[in-house]
């Protein structure tokens, strides 16, 4: 029921540190980035307008467990699914897979709660609001 | 029993993104400052060597739940404690405290495991180890 | 004539990349962050409102040329001078010194030219304008 | 004479500021990037080893000319072309191209100076060296 969807990135050499692995922090970038093309691929974007006005998409809660390094250059596999659709917020899971010896391995695994908000048009302050329903019909779809 | 450690820091223009508030992976960059800055008040650092060659901390885990965005310019305080120290890593926690209308608010609650590995001097690999005395006894006594 | 600014900052471990060193995109996010940090020292600020509403200061060209490599926990002085005020936009020149064996030694130096802007209300278009007195009347007296 | 390669790609969100553009250092990422999928296309690579060890290339300089504000979820083409291959540096320049109402608009030219030098196997300590043959023979030929 879960829909499924993932993205292929290679490890930039910018996001490396001086341990010689990509910074945890970048799991965390490429979680969005993930997310965001899941919902290009829908038609949606996170960054939407509606007869209502602009919405978004902040987290409220993001984790993530780290199981093996991701070095420079390494090309790996980020895959979504879609947990749970609430009232207010979508949970996302994810799994970085990439390759040791040809045998893919799970590199980490995170969660991510987005919740959406309504942009005020002048202050930009954001309220929480329902899912509009041209959104949730798409993802649930998915 | 719990050490408490803070950092204050001010939200700067490029950890901000379109949505006029700092972007979520940036509290967890300052999670990790915090957590090197706490080292560093203990004269230890998160890339050290001992008798044995060079050892490091990398996350096994971290998670953050986001209650209040951060604004360009604000001014922040993040709380660090130490949670729990084990044979091969040590659980932080972490509080974010800004100020709305003059009261602390807290903006954000995170955590992060971070075990310890020895780097191996030729080929840079990780290899869980014991914490060794010398840091073990500086936190604890923190 | 010209006025002298200075900031001091650590080296961050997530600023670091596989050859152990400061990756050299944050040798211009430093430069913005002294620049922001010159601009709240006079009561400014690069993300300001007057009577026509907001202004910012998007960078028109930056530069920079690496003479010494920055390392985690690198203690640095961010220098900078305005170099030029112009109708529309604001010319700084930066110099990152640090220490090597008790020396101060210049590990960079940079520039930025930063052109005022009034952001449309709505679309947030950024159109060109000369600088507000008032901006302009602080950075000069600096 | 010149040779020319380009990588396409897409704004992140967490690329943009709160002035709802790409912040501009991911300009200079976005040109490492570029670079270094280049070489790969050559079977190259920024960290390599040849039979006397390691060797990277570090900048010495960059520069970038900012015309256009890239948007979040603009897709931009990054150009390079070799500049020069000097003995000890290689000089690249760099051209961001997006559409603007199905027109190509110039949104930004950059440069980058990358020296070529050799870690030292033990303290990672960087000193210059002329371009390994191999090295060089590959990017002249493209």
């Amino acid at each position: 029921m879960a829909s499924e969807f993932s993205v292929t990135r290679r490890v930039e050499f910018s996001e490396t540190d001086l341990a010689g692995i990509m910074h945890f922090t970048h799991f965390y970038r490429w979680m969005e980035i993930c997310e965001h093309e899941f919902l290009r691929s829908l038609g949606l974007s996170v960054d939407m307008e509606d007869e209502n006005g602009r919405f978004g998409w902040p987290r409220v809660k993001t984790a993530c467990r780290f199981k093996r390094p991701l070095k420079f250059e390494d090309e790996v596999e980020v895959k979504l699914s879609v947990s749970e659709i609430r009232d207010r917020s979508i949970a996302y899971s994810f799994q970085f897979w990439k390759k040791e010896n040809g045998e893919p391995v799970k590199a980490a695994v995170g969660e991510a709660v987005a919740a959406c908000v309504r942009f005020d048009r002048l202050t930009g302050a954001m309220t929480p609001i329902h899912i509009p329903e041209v959104f949730r019909n798409k993802v649930q779809q998915a």
